[in-house]
């Protein structure tokens, strides 16, 4: 598979993202995914778009939203995403303490939904929104 | 499998979780999880008692863990789940704009994640914490 | 997507997995997963002979083989396999009290699955297998 | 994210925790995955109560609990989990062709997952158990 | 959750979607995927716009990314992206073998996934690309 | 676990199957998968005879079945499988640009997968084969 990009050979467009990716979240350089991504320029783009859009503040809170994303990765076993994400979730404010909350909902979480599954329970009507 | 329990033919152990979890809940019945759950008195308290710990007030919002308990749900395909944790949510205040700004980021942790994990991204060094 | 065959009109070779799957299970009819399966007679040939082949007595016993399979089941949330597999192990033996410690199992597995990717924990040395 | 615990400066509640797992298991000291839930000792109490009334004896024999446990723990990928879970089955007896046998049920029950999943299956209806 | 919405009563930003839709797939009317999605025409308009992009003809014939995507969505158990997506390759010329060989390798994949995730297999140095 | 298999002193059905593999990929050796497998030689035998009959040129080309390989392992975020598939398609002619595009369309599906599973959306019904 391609490696990550050399910045300083970057094409111009690949630039481009870099430059508003480190402007954006005041760093002074990207971190890896974008440097896998930007084999593909058009995909960093795409990526890169779609995360500063839906990363930025809105009826969600960035730090519940960066929160959100790590429950997910954790789910997932993502190794790379758990780090990055729990990584910008500090930066954001998370501390030890709402750390060890998250995991224990993402934990507990994993639990039901199996147990749901696997007692194929019936929908409770009241849980249906009526169009 | 089992079948729900009915509530009014149900074990002194098990009238006694649900009682716990219509007081602790404000609500007049408890929903189906729990009756399917009371098959086996000992899972149903330990879940029980493990769904009220953990779900309380503390480092995070009440409402913030419902949200990272529909992220889990979602990401798992838990039809069950996504119902009734919507529903939850809702009940502690998700507008439909928080609704959907949740299932934004749940897509894109979704998609970066096997992005990473397609590209066999190596962690930056920046990421792993020290000891 | 293809619909199930029609075991009237079937094929000389999908008869022929048919008959032996309902002489090794003593079951009158096949079930819909070996119909639908049946549309690539040559996939039915091949899965029957692996499931044929792995279900049989060996060092582990039918009925815990039928449970493991139920419990990758639940955890894959495959609503079908749940429902075959569950109504599999009961015939083999498996009472209510050993399907709600088996939901209990996977639940908990699923849990503490999470919490040790979330938490990124490194493996104890004593669990690496020497070469 | 938080380090593991060291055993020394524990808290009394974690050392009680940490105690009472080693002499129910019977080991010297606790694995990793203790001492990394130790930074939230009310979810370490939860966690290690839960497993110790799960895992014992009940309508399931422990090593087949712990196959069942190895069995999630491979469907989800946890390197942790499937390290530490075979261990925990070596012990209570799974030889190495008991542990081929489960790997060969957990492949096969992911693959005919998929394909009941991808066919979209109509379920029998004796699979559906009556109210 | 919220309800899709009535084409009819979509506000502009919305229909401006819909209409670049039906152009480019050359269909009378969206399918319910866009018509939820529009409860939140920012999350539309970047998803279309992705979707759009991604599975134009490029070095991958689009009947191949459509498969493709198929076998994503039936690894995850996706109910309603199984359906779509079943369809979307028949349009674009996927046959009865094809999906028949398609189901195969999804399920083939899904096995050999878990058996070399459970025997925590190292990955021969052949395979891993030099930088 | 149990350790890969020492080519020379296997025994002489798992040697059979060696044969047959290196014949067939015309490789000098095999990779570690089948070593690893080989500890079940019944297992070995069926995995690679499932293998060897479902990846053969067919209604797909060998190279589409390759990526959808990949696209699997790459879901269920599989380390061996997503190393070995990527040299395997490499092998069968997958450019930078083809590897780029395939991972595009996993990334988007998976995205999609949960938009779809979290909204719980009706399954157009066009979209349902008729019987």
């Amino acid at each position: 598979m391609p490696k990550p990009i050399d910045q300083r050979k970057a094409p111009p467009e690949v630039r481009a993202v870099f430059d508003d990716i480190k402007r954006t979240r005041n760093v002074p350089e990207v971190n890896n995914f974008w440097k896998y991504l930007a084999r593909d320029p058009a995909l960093l783009e795409r990526t890169w778009s779609s995360v500063k859009a839906t990363m930025a503040p809105g009826a969600l809170d960035p730090l519940v939203k960066e929160m959100i994303y790590l429950a997910v990765s954790v789910t997932n076993g993502c190794e790379y995403c758990t780090f990055s994400h729990t990584a910008a979730a500090r930066k954001k404010g998370m501390s030890d303490a709402m750390f060890m909350e998250l995991m224990a909902v993402v934990g507990l979480a994993n639990q039901t939904n199996r147990l749901s599954d696997g007692l194929r329970m019936d929908v409770d009507p009241q849980f249906i929104p009526r169009g």
